[in-house]
């Protein structure tokens, strides 16, 4: 669970004297996430979510922060950071650098349907679009420097043809850059579990702590592998169509792009088999382990090698 | 009704265009208000208020729509106006200067309990917190010049007694200003009708367009000869304690504040008798007439000049 700092309705209430959100009538521990500390917060003036941060600091933060706010004033369902009396929106709670910031509405989806894949896709290409006016700028933590060096760190925990799959692609992906497709504010995490639906509506993106500027395509095939899977590793043909089409809609793709669609999809399952294998192999003392399997995007990569030259694209 | 311009969803779709809103799913005329046409409008994204100003003007509109954008980040429940690609709260959609707001839920009430006056004294006192650190600034366009204008102009429509009574009134303001008292941003119109409940909690407090700086109190005041009224223009005693109490509890008012409580709810009365008279005898031309009765008014600054020793305060 994700309370990592407790904070008690005293702390909370001599804390929230510094902001504008009336009086706290309720304070509920969140037991989901495994970065932050969170907390529902209900005051008088409505719902909101308290998050202590654990591991981002005050320098990283801003950038986290300030781009909710912009995409929120852009009419973008994303939590809005609350700004302080003294115009901050970042405070400091039991130690830890904090942020209260609105509360959404909905629920995760397990299996969404080819509506909910094209109503995911708009929104992605909407957040683009606004992302395009944001002022600060961020380079991918998790871009090809650390994907190198993470394939080194891991690689001796696989087997060799595994180890040889993940050099080999480490290598495939130095030549194939997306550097050339159009870049932007990126969510870089969108999966269902930070998406909150409204029925078929998107009433909420959230967690946007893995948010940077890198290739808008490879964003969209993060979002792609999550949401367009099937059960074997293969994209399912109607959701992926749905979500790439309304997207498009939003945001055309360019020529460049849809030639280099496969090579997005390649390095987006890396990405993430890579980091689920740090975590799984290399956990961080102390920390609550919630390893996902890394065995699933390989099997994701796995088979976007063998479709490559057959990849689904627009409907 | 307030549609005075027709906008058409497919105008509506191509202004649309210039922001990160999503697909437009309805557009439904507001038949309320006087000063402006109204919409409501749904999109993908969610629910919002388009507005074209048909009075007010690209050079006075930023004070309003950058103060409904501060109180809201800032967690007061406001409008929050949503920026278009440009960056910028205010476009032009058919001629007329046009925003798009997020749209409250909660309805206004009729007959307000002493709960939901101590609710809506407690959110006056934090929107007044919360707009001291607001960097712009508006001088009240209603304040004495105005009054003593106005009273001129209306004078010669009164009956002798009336006459005397305003012409006293405004000798009286002269000597007694609230210039003195705490000044900050104040709302200067939040009567029940400007204000959205959901059940006992304040969902919403709109129609910021008459908002400036001027005394605070005088702005508690305001609000008191709406939410606190009794039948017969005395203001109901637990009600005023309810409310006063509540903004107390948030900001603490002033001894100089407690003393000219008398004068602030005077005035108060005298403001909108004004211009009550103003819209009954001098209507502009081709306006749509919402007269509401001036008498009602006078009879609330007549209870207040005989109790003004008496005052109802804090509990």
């Amino acid at each position: 669970m994700s309370v990592f700092t407790r904070v008690t309705e005293a702390e909370l209430t001599a804390w929230l004297s510094d902001y504008s959100l009336g009086q706290l009538l309720q304070l509920q521990g969140i037991a989901s996430g495994i970065e932050n500390t969170n907390y529902f917060v209900t005051t008088t003036n409505g719902r909101f979510v308290l998050t202590l941060f654990e591991k981002l600091t005050q320098h990283e933060l801003p950038y986290y922060l300030n781009l909710m706010a912009h995409l929120a004033r852009h009419g973008i369902p994303c939590p809005a950071p609350v700004a302080n009396r003294s115009e901050q929106f970042l405070g400091v709670l039991n130690g830890k650098p904090a942020s209260i910031v609105s509360r959404l509405s909905g629920k995760s989806l397990i299996q969404p349907s080819s509506t909910q894949c094209a109503a995911i896709g708009s929104m992605l290409g909407e957040m683009h679009l606004a992302g395009q006016s944001f002022g600060l700028s961020l380079a991918n933590p998790r871009g090809a420097a650390w994907r190198a060096e993470t394939a080194q760190q891991v690689g001796k925990f696989l087997s060799a043809p595994d180890a040889k799959l993940l050099a080999s692609e480490i290598d495939f992906h130095r030549s194939h850059e997306l550097s050339e497709l159009p870049q932007g504010v990126i969510h870089a995490d969108l999966f269902r579990d930070n998406v909150l639906f409204d029925e078929n509506r998107v009433g909420g993106l959230i967690d946007f702590y893995f948010a940077c500027n890198d290739a808008l395509l490879y964003d969209v095939a993060i979002t792609v592998n999550d949401w367009c899977m099937g059960g074997d590793g293969a994209l399912d043909e109607a959701r992926t169509r749905a979500l790439l089409t309304a997207y498009h809609g939003v945001r055309p793709f360019t020529a460049d792009e849809a030639e280099l669609w496969p090579v997005a999809l390649r390095v987006a399952a890396l990405r993430f088999w890579i980091s689920r294998l740090f975590d799984l192999h290399l956990p961080r003392p102390g920390e609550m382990i919630h390893a996902h399997d890394p065995e699933q995007f390989k099997r994701i990569l796995q088979q976007h090698i063998a479709s490559a030259g057959n990849a689904i694209w627009l409907e």
